[in-house]
């Protein structure tokens, strides 16, 4: 097996396909980690969730990353990783432009993963909150076989 | 779509089962996330890694959080998250029996995930670190359709 870096752009590539993500976020040194979708627009990721413990975190602290991997076959695989800035897209004339996006965006893809318009049970119903990531460093590695292995 | 808690028990059966976990922590308010394997004992969750970023974050902050999910057919889902505390297992005495008992579940899976293994293209090889994480709280949701949906 041969461990690369992957370049930014195929970092960019592998999250444009990829149907889910995991986002982690933290508060006073405890990191928060769940599956999300999120979806590439530029410089952002754009993504929903209803009001919860993420949400909470991240509005009191944004910093976040963001992780995709994937396994092409037995032995093959790639990895890459996102830092990020949380930015709410609240209903105001402010963030109409942004909300548009974002709602293009969540369009593309039939969701399979649907906390954010799915009550738990026995729990109220709650309006997503929509929010994107402002994207910093990017880094990934891709392991690939020796050609004739 | 119903969405409801898993118990415990049901999410320790889960980290059993699954092949990948994402491995969370922070430092400075900034979380990292990477895909790892994780080996379930009692209390205690099993890993390794090479030394680098999350380790020396691991080092620096111990609070730490693993998730797992799988996607069972459209619209079924299951994620669970633990809470823990990251010990390192050193080569000392006081950590022999520890390490023995990680090397012992290591073996049950054969690795296709082996960054710890490999050295990345043009970088040094190193030893890996054997860790665990001591358990904390631990939850999990669960999607299923209604029957006869």
């Amino acid at each position: 097996m041969v461990i690369q870096e992957m370049t930014e752009q195929e970092c960019r590539t592998m999250l444009v396909r990829m149907d889910v993500a995991r986002l982690a976020c933290a508060r006073n040194g405890q990191p928060y980690v769940v599956p999300i979708h999120v979806y590439l627009d530029g410089t952002f990721l754009y993504g929903y969730a209803t009001l919860g413990q993420k949400i909470e975190w991240m509005r009191q602290n944004p910093l976040v990353c963001v992780e995709i991997d994937e396994r092409t076959s037995h032995g093959e695989w790639a990895s890459a990783v996102v830092f990020g800035h949380y930015e709410e897209l609240t209903r105001t004339p402010e963030h109409e432009g942004s909300r548009k996006v974002a709602e293009r965006l969540f369009q593309k893809r039939p969701s399979w993963w649907e906390p954010a318009s799915v009550p738990v049970l026995n729990q109220e119903r709650r309006t997503p909150i929509v929010f994107r990531i402002r994207i910093g460093r990017v880094t990934g590695r891709r392991a690939t076989l020796p050609t004739g292995a």
